[in-house]
């Protein structure tokens, strides 16, 4: 499974955008036809700073390039995930029962503080993207996307952002706000505990082979939900440390080798529908 | 082990933030006197907005009331915690041997989107003070305090932040952007490793009775490095539910019982030198 992953919105005008997007699409599709013993599939790029387009690519990038899912960044041209807009892509996503992944973008160009320039020491990314991977979650999970196509599949980075260590923090402080605070919930009804909401996510394994991190992922999200991802090629080895890193932390994880082959194939089979 | 906690910093001029801090440490050595069954000590509220104010507080609060450390926020009104007149103070708490806890303070008037009045879905406490804690010590261990004065103790709040759980990502995303994409450190000269500098802090365990998590931070910064901490009383059961969580939580840890010991009492007894 490889997707190419430019955030072609901020940089291009939509017209170019959709452009680029079907070249990146036919180009991954080419590399899947030609190399069927290394792909077993890919996610579509998306025009996203026109809708319309994005949801016309999608449909040329699964129906006719066979895709199986697309991909979106935590922010759509510094809009939120949950704008309105957007849910056409939701519902169709749904409707195709194939999985979006949700990669976390901010540059250094976000500054940390009032008066520097840009952001320091890396903080913008290393910090910075798992954040916006779980705001971006908190707005599927909270403004409208899961409430209302709640079959629909998201996968997030970075073995679930801040959510598997912090999500008791969630719940005690959803508690305490809305019975000492007065905290009344700013979006959709919720039908569900709001924990269940971010529940509904699948996460990956990118978290570079911290094996007691992926512990406390697999214990927030469970066995059928985390699929292996090696963020790959991100190191300063060709992609070479990262990838053995990540198998070997998903290898050390004290888990039944019913679950651990789940993570390594079996739930990216069912949540892909490859036919492999 | 106490404090108030009020960052008064922000809402008073100068003159009345030095006035409200002595009162608020004040009441706490009050307190203290009057249940020495129940606290141990206390740290001081400082009025961060006049360091030299901050500097004369610190002095009365450990010489006249015997506190046993200080606390300041992850930001001073604003500004990074490695501004360059904060750095009399990690001096002199170096020369104190003594700790400085180090809060988390966003409040919801941070909006997550331009165009956004206010946070939604408690995102800016939920995730916001974690991400705040993680960036505060990216400044302490690169920006200089850690590096002048490398015996400095800082406890960090909610298990480390970030920290534990994306340590692997700190360590190939810096090993990444200075061998692949030509990054050049832009602080102070470093003389350690990177990921030396956070394990030079210590956390607490205020992660909700999450045993996951806190394994996952006994991971990183190890059994010395860790105390315990309830953040009482903010639940919604007038804060018996966060304690009672909060030490099942650590009860639940699979670690020996000399480490679990150091959790629960000889870190903090080491850590602000206690006479119990």
């Amino acid at each position: 499974m490889t997707f190419a992953g430019p955030n072609l919105e901020s940089v291009l005008d939509p017209k170019d955008a959709a452009e680029c997007a079907r070249i990146a699409n036919d180009e991954m599709a080419e590399l899947i036809a030609k190399h069927p013993d290394r792909f077993v599939g890919a996610c579509a790029s998306l025009p996203m700073n026109d809708i319309d387009a994005a949801l016309a690519e999608t449909d040329r990038a699964i129906r006719d390039l066979r895709f199986r899912g697309v991909e979106i960044f935590t922010d759509i041209n510094g809009k939120p995930v949950d704008a309105p807009e957007l849910m056409p892509l939701y519902e169709k996503m749904a409707a195709y029962n194939l999985p979006i992944l949700l990669h976390p973008r901010r540059t250094n160009t976000t500054a940390d503080y009032e008066g520097e320039p840009t952001s320091k020491y890396l903080v913008y990314t290393n910090f910075g993207w798992p954040y916006e991977s779980s705001l971006a979650m908190a707005r599927l999970a909270f403004g409208g996307p899961l409430q209302r196509f709640p079959t629909l599949k998201v996968v997030t980075h970075h073995a679930g952002g801040m959510i598997p260590y912090f999500h008791k923090r969630v719940q005690l402080s959803w508690d305490f706000n809305e019975m000492r605070m007065g905290y009344r919930h700013d979006g959709q009804m919720l039908t569900r505990a709001p924990l269940d909401y971010y529940r509904m996510f699948y996460c990956d394994t990118a978290i570079q082979g911290n094996t007691p991190a992926l512990m406390c992922a697999y214990d927030f999200f469970g066995a059928d939900h985390m699929v292996f991802a090696s963020d790959t090629p991100y190191d300063n080895q060709l992609g070479e440390r990262v990838t053995r890193e990540t198998i070997e932390g998903v290898q050390a994880m004290a888990i039944d080798e019913a679950s651990r082959k789940k993570i390594f194939a079996d739930n990216a089979r069912r949540l892909f529908r490859l036919p492999v």
